[in-house]
């Protein structure tokens, strides 16, 4: 487990301090005080000393938590926030300048994990600010469901929960309550909120090495965020059985922690620990909803998912239930600035939600069968016989194509492309509609999909496709329509595929022999000699290959002078499908003329 | 590296579908097309299937980037986002759904990372759409700035700054503009914008087994999202070397891959690869900032510093550089719903930070000397007597308290509480304001504070604080007062310090001892009379702790049988100073009386 030691860092005595200046740099509407470093509190911009006509609420603690607290200064959630050393407890002098600088005439509320350090030093703080003529209040948060109830002083730890009477407290302030009145509805928000953490590794302190206690199949329950040991070490689960586990613990009858019963309702948050990716938080989130719903009754009102309190780098998750009412609905919806703030999740939720239906698809299905064309016209039957004439003749090209494919590649374009042609003529007798020249092309495309796959596949589909939408905006299909249809498919092709000419792939046979077609055509030639000369540069440009450089697919990986009089197998096989069609074509319109 | 393994999930195959579905039950905005789990498409819970009237923006991609793409769905940013499987492109199927389901009239833009299969399913779906008659365009983005400019197909891979284009595409898209302009600003948005990444770790399929490439005290430079190597590994550095090598990188006159040169202005994004916590992202910010603006002599517009577009479980981060103007400023500064978009960076940035003045201490420094009284009032004289009787008898108790403590604590009471009465003695003479009650046990807490340290250094200063802040609010000083002063002093300890009457805690002498002076004086006691019969309560009540199971402190170890008969020695030593102050006030006043 050493690499869990490795951090983004420089100095590791440094980390909070240039963490907080990072911080101020990203956030415009944050500032820190002067005395920093030694002082580290992180405040509005935009409150005014001594002017601030809200109670402020200032909240803090060790560091090592990001971005609990500093993220969530913002206006409607905390005014400031003191940061202490990692896992160490802000001194007093810190704490006392955060209440000089913010704290107006309505007073201030301090909120403060339950550790023995945060509540002495926040608490001889209050104490002193009030000697200074203050209005202070203070609340303190113990949110740990994982141990049983404790006899002693220390009492349960602050967790993940703070965040939310955070919120609670911030939206208060900045609704314009009194401090009694904030106090009290962050003092009810920390009686009603529970959490409980579960991690699958140890975090480790900025320039420390890693303690190993927890083993490679292992994973910890219960533990705090200061990387103490949790209550047990379990073998690891799935999430949905952690997930389970937890809630029975935050919900349980035997510790009462909170006033939660079958009817109520209540918000969620599944909380990151530092190093856990957003999927696996998520993921425990869907568990987390309906576990609730179906098995305890509750209804859940609201769904936080995200990092906002953190040991560091541990990987691992806590899980966050909070009692709701209409009133601490109103306090989390409430808009703040705080940019840890998780967004996105106000709002009543659906009961339930439906997923949008599928759109129906216009086009056809590959599963309907086609009534086939009862006769075809004279423009179905010259279609008939070109695509018969290219799929028989990639057919018969079929060893010639792999053992190309072999020299430069993987060796199955020849397999591969066989696969296409023969469906092609399967489906051409089944479904084709073959007096319709556009959907003939666009099916053509649905069967390579279909037997094809890989990349040649998909690009023959992009390649059809794009002939398709071009074809269909004209009801008659003359030769410019097909020049049009072809430019159209090579343009795809390239854009899609990422190749050019020279690029060593099908398109440098398909770009001259389209460019040609339109040159002829436009010259004046008739169609079926246009046809058959673009054909000619389509076989030239194929050939042209052999002096190329792959710069696509696998041949890109072969050294160029192997490359040296071996053809693109890719750029063969379209001149010698087109060169069929073109044949083909002439032949069944000039007959025996040529 | 076998911990890496580990993932809170359920069955490896699912983890996208519950993703998804976790994320849908987090944000009510946020919806899921039927054909769900196959078909994987997030869109806006407010967008109506083909009356939608502004240009849709689609993106998605192969899952495992979490947030991205579908934390980026949402008004003023994606209409819809598609899924694959993790590291594996969406199908052409799922794609076409999101295009129909959201596209109306004004058309969609499709934004795609330049990865090769993504550009042609991508591609695929558009085609097929364009021949349903939609309105389409795509823009790929390739803002991968490590490797050296590519000769082939591949290109420049898609990385976080697909995020950038996306906010300046959504952007445009809802303030109305049309499909060619909104994807003329893509377009133009992923022309300006490079990335580098490093990572410090090797990132785990869910179900597999960790890669082990990386050492120990190894890093890798130039790593593209799919767990594909680097361009290099090199040996662990400093974030700050990292930092100038990856911006380095960036802006490099080789490549010209940025058309950013000095006297421009950018915007920086520093991006979590997945198991990066915040603080080291912010630590990187830090550092790039200043580089940028000092060495590079670019004006850094925005800071977006969060974990945008990760490698599943990687630890690492990404630095994204876009060339800014006002035109990318509004779309980057626009508000949006899109719950993963980072809140708190709009709007300009102060040309520097200068930190808010440290809010000026209304009360007396450590440091001053105090021009003690020039001559004592009675009440002086009193007082003086209190202390020096109060601080002589702990002086006399050390050793005492020692060997009580070494027997239910750390054996340091004794010590601790000798300094503190030391310095107390020595301060008097030179600065306590003896005939100002108030003021002198103000500096008593402070000369506490100075040299006692830990929890009863702490307290006592807090007993101190209250006592001025009670004893302050009046001008003279009576018996009442002085009972109240001890009230809240003892309030305050028991609400900071967590303990109550039986925990076995200075409180157990100082609780009854503040009722019994309160009770006698108001009973019509004399003052004295009332003093020394609470001290008598109060070494009563230490006496009681020997019967006292511990809850606070190391004492909360011991077992209670070892605890027996041994008295608390805070308690004790509460009670001596207590006693000898109420003894000497007594003398004092009625001098042989007694």
């Amino acid at each position: 487990m050493a690499l869990q030691g490795k951090k983004l860092i420089n100095n590791p005595d440094d980390v909070v301090m240039e963490f907080i200046e990072g911080l101020v740099e990203t956030y415009p509407g944050l500032q820190y005080l002067d005395g920093f470093p030694q002082i580290k509190v992180v405040l509005r911009a935009d409150v005014e000393r001594g002017s601030y006509d809200k109670v402020a609420v200032i909240s803090g603690g060790g560091s090592g938590h990001e971005p609990a607290h500093v993220g969530f200064v913002g206006p409607g959630m905390l005014t400031a926030a003191v940061s202490g050393d990692v896992f160490a407890s802000p001194p007093v002098d810190s704490i006392l300048a955060a209440i000089r600088a913010v704290t107006g005439p309505m007073g201030c509320l301090l909120i403060v994990k339950n550790y023995t350090g945060d509540r002495l030093n926040f608490g001889l703080a209050a104490e002193q600010a009030k000697s200074e003529g203050y209005k202070m209040e203070m609340v303190i948060v113990g949110d740990d469901c994982a141990l049983p109830p404790p006899r002693g002083i220390a009492g349960r730890r602050g967790l993940a929960g703070t965040i939310l009477v955070h919120k609670v407290a911030g939206a208060a302030a900045d609704a314009g309550l009194s401090l009694a009145e904030v106090a009290a509805e962050a003092k009810h928000a920390s009686e009603v909120v529970g959490t409980m953490g579960v991690a699958l590794s140890v975090c480790t302190l900025p320039g420390q090495v890693t303690s190993d206690r927890l083993g490679p199949r292992q994973m910890e329950l219960g533990l705090g965020i200061h990387g103490e040991p949790g209550v047990a070490v379990v073998e690891l689960q799935s999430v949905d059985v952690v997930v389970e586990h937890v809630l029975k613990q935050i919900l349980s009858q035997e510790t009462q922690y909170l006033p939660i019963t079958r009817g109520c309702n209540a918000v969620l948050l599944v909380n990151g620990l530092g190093a856990t990716p957003i999927m696996e938080l998520m993921i425990a989130a869907r568990k987390a909803v309906p576990e609730l719903q179906l098995v305890y009754g509750i209804a859940v009102d609201r769904v936080y998912t995200g990092t906002l309190m953190t040991s560091l780098d541990m990987a691992g998750l806590s899980i966050t239930i909070m009692k709701s009412d209409e009133s601490i609905l109103k306090r989390l919806d409430a808009p703040t600035k705080a940019p840890a703030w998780p967004v996105g999740s106000e709002g009543n939720r659906p009961p339930a939600k439906f997923p949008v239906p599928l759109p129906p698809s216009p086009s056809m299905k590959d599963d309907e069968i086609l009534a086939p064309s009862q006769e075809l016209s004279k423009q179905g039957c010259i279609l008939e016989a070109a695509i018969e004439a290219s799929a028989t003749e990639i057919i018969n090209l079929k060893d010639s194509l792999n053992e190309w494919d072999s020299k430069v590649g993987d060796g199955d374009c020849g397999t591969t492309m066989y696969r296409g042609a023969t469906a092609i003529l399967e489906d051409m007798k089944k479904r084709y509609p073959m007096n319709d020249a556009a959907g003939t092309i666009n099916e053509i495309g649905a069967t390579i999909r279909r037997v094809m796959g890989g990349t040649s596949g998909i690009l023959y589909d992009i390649l059809c496709k794009a002939a398709y939408a071009s074809l269909k905006q004209s009801s008659t299909v003359t030769a410019n329509k097909w020049a049009d249809a072809l430019e159209a498919s090579v343009a795809a092709v390239s854009k899609y595929g990422g190749a050019s000419a020279g690029y060593r792939t099908m398109l440098d046979a398909l770009i001259p022999a389209s460019a040609v077609l339109k040159q002829r055509l436009e010259a004046g030639d008739d169609p079926v000699t246009a046809f058959v000369a673009s054909s000619e540069a389509a076989s030239a440009g194929a050939e042209s290959t052999k002096q190329m450089q792959a710069k696509a697919g696998r041949s890109s990986y072969i050294a160029p002078d192997l490359l040296a009089s071996i053809p693109d197998p890719g750029a063969m096989a379209a001149a010698a499908w087109y060169r069929a069609a073109a044949l083909a074509v002439k032949n069944k319109l000039h007959g025996s003329k040529s």
